[in-house]
């Protein structure tokens, strides 16, 4: 794909643009850059309220560009919601057609559970496509937790909380360590399966990394069963794990 | 931790500074700005030869800051060298003490397999740190190869390629999606393993992610069983993943 960086297409390129998990702060030199060049700038947001993606960049947004708000359904029954992302890679499309260069806009690291995916396979076979990485929701929760995720020979598994109750035990009981992912309204679920396996005591709880009203505790401490899509909670198999 | 950012006091602060997987454009613009206001900047480096780190960054140094060249032996037998640690976490400890901020420059994220943690474990007790997550390698060897590394409710496992065959096999018997890291010397193993699991078509195969020289290839067309530590494979359970 990067040999495509050199290509002189009449087309525009779409950029598949990480701007890390919540502080400005934390877009890429390389983000920025192209922020700041594209003729059309397109970010997730959900079907009503603000796009977090736009809330993370707008700072460096050039100003008069096109702006493409991709409004999505989150609801589980509806997701992900093909004819919306048709809809919408249509007209990013068209952009591109026409020789325009997009950036769409992706919370942490566009590969990593990002919905670019969506608008990358529906366009990347007819267009040049440059994905730029970025600093992703897991190294924020464990930098604003203070807490190494692995090191050495350990390995990490990274599970999101949706997954079923046996599923979610079955990957954890063999884990060094592991990252559960848009806990939402999965904590319930997500503290028993880990009460059962012991891994609860030592188990750290981070909301919101990096954004302004970011939240960290102790897992046995959280008493809300409703957290938000955007937390996570972190395991260890043992204290030794750190050293 | 956070709670130290505000906090006044004498001595000086240590910094974690993720400065991504190699292109000096993704360091993040935090990074930068905490680069350029530090009086002591220190950075890992193998026994002899140049630091990787001090390369990706030094662009942004604003010269007349101090430098600690972290100079430890990188065979596993020698790893990690206590000694050699408590040495420079001394030294470092000695700036902070006479109230001299410090930063540790960190390839990818300080907390994903950084040798940070070294120092921090020596030195998080008496002083103030604060960790900025940087772009990790894992994004951006996705990006290289352009494919999604997991959507939806997948789940993924960060697997280092050192761990012994039979353990590296039984993790990956049940990842949907993994990401093999340094690989260096291991890549027969690796092969044999994913081959025995019938996941080795498919699988990619990604060299020093986003720096000058980065490789991107299918793992079948590796030739070479020593690859560099900078490598990574990645795996993926079925295409239909990518979806």
């Amino acid at each position: 794909m990067n040999a495509d960086k050199q290509e002189n297409r009449a087309g525009g390129t779409l950029y598949g643009l990480g701007i890390g998990p919540g502080d400005p702060e934390l877009i890429t030199l390389k983000a920025l850059k192209i922020i700041q060049s594209v003729a059309v700038v397109a970010y997730p947001a959900p079907e009503n309220g603000d796009s977090l993606a736009r809330s993370i960049a707008a700072a460096h947004f050039p100003g008069g560009q096109r702006e493409i708000c991709i409004r999505t359904p989150m609801t589980p029954e509806n997701f992900p919601a093909n004819d919306v992302y048709d809809r919408y890679a249509g007209e990013i499309g068209d952009h591109l057609k026409a020789g325009r260069d997009v950036a769409v806009l992706c919370e942490g690291d566009p590969f990593l559970y990002g919905s670019f995916m969506y608008i990358f396979e529906r366009l990347s076979r007819d267009h040049p496509v440059r994905v730029v990485p970025g600093v992703s929701s897991l190294g924020a929760c464990a930098a604003a937790a203070g807490r190494p995720l692995v090191s050495r020979n350990q390995s990490l598994s990274i599970l999101p909380a949706p997954l079923a109750e046996v599923e979610l035990e079955r990957r954890l009981k063999g884990a060094d360590a592991a990252a559960i992912m848009k806990v939402g309204r999965h904590m319930a679920k997500v503290k028993r399966v880990l009460e059962r396996l012991g891994l609860d005591k030592g188990a750290c709880y981070v909301e919101r990394a990096s954004m302004g009203d970011e939240k960290i505790c102790a897992l046995e401490d959280v008493e809300t069963d409703a957290a938000p899509y955007f937390s996570m909670v972190l395991v260890r198999r043992s204290e030794e794990g750190s050293r």
